[in-house]
């Protein structure tokens, strides 16, 4: 049976965090390979299920990049010539588990300022 | 050379349009067949760049997906036991672009009751 079929979609009452990190490292921000490893240690330490990942790097600066969960997903977009870093985590699940990764991003790109909004969705089919 | 070195990073401002679609057909939120072609279309309609995607069908019900744009994301995770749908769409570029894939998806997916915000990104680094 393939992977997939055994997953079964969460509740969708869960979090949307949206942030723009200013003032990010230009070479930090401009790695794919330090970003990419930035989603993977925030997925696995939230425990979440990593259904995939894309991920591109632009030409001369930039990287863009996602990668879906079986909770949602988590998508990125730099432009390292700002320090300007677009961040989007969503999870179905605890606010606390949208707020670790959130944390995890913060602790390892040390924006010099963060403009951070949260949409609840899916409330209205409540967690039994 | 490989394609994705021809490829520049736009410029970052642009815009997030965050949707919930309620009240939709759940066979059509339910096939993933049908959500992958209604993002294709949404990309060549507009003249996007697609720089990939990936879509996972759960068990029994629902579907997710994430199609990586040079011009930043669309994701949508459906639960059509509720009709219910998460739509975001985030483009570089003008704000009649983000509306015109919005209105795509709003024909196809026939919702009975929308939930829409748009919020501008990256609007510190205007367009030349």
């Amino acid at each position: 049976m393939k992977r997939e079929l055994l997953l079964h979609n969460p509740r969708p009452d869960g979090y949307h965090v949206i942030m723009e990190l200013f003032g990010c490292e230009s070479e930090k921000i401009n790695s794919r390979k330090y970003l990419q490893q930035t989603i993977r240690t925030a997925v696995k330490k939230t425990g979440l299920t990593n259904l995939g990942s894309r991920f591109h790097q632009f030409d001369p600066h930039g990287v863009t990049g996602f990668t879906l969960l079986a909770q949602s997903h988590i998508s990125l977009h730099t432009w390292p010539e700002y320090g300007y870093l677009v961040l989007d985590i969503f999870t179905c699940g605890p606010q606390s588990q949208a707020d670790l990764l959130a944390d995890h991003f913060l602790e390892r790109l040390k924006p010099t300022r963060v403009n951070r909004q949260v949409l609840r969705k899916g409330y209205k089919y409540n967690r039994e």
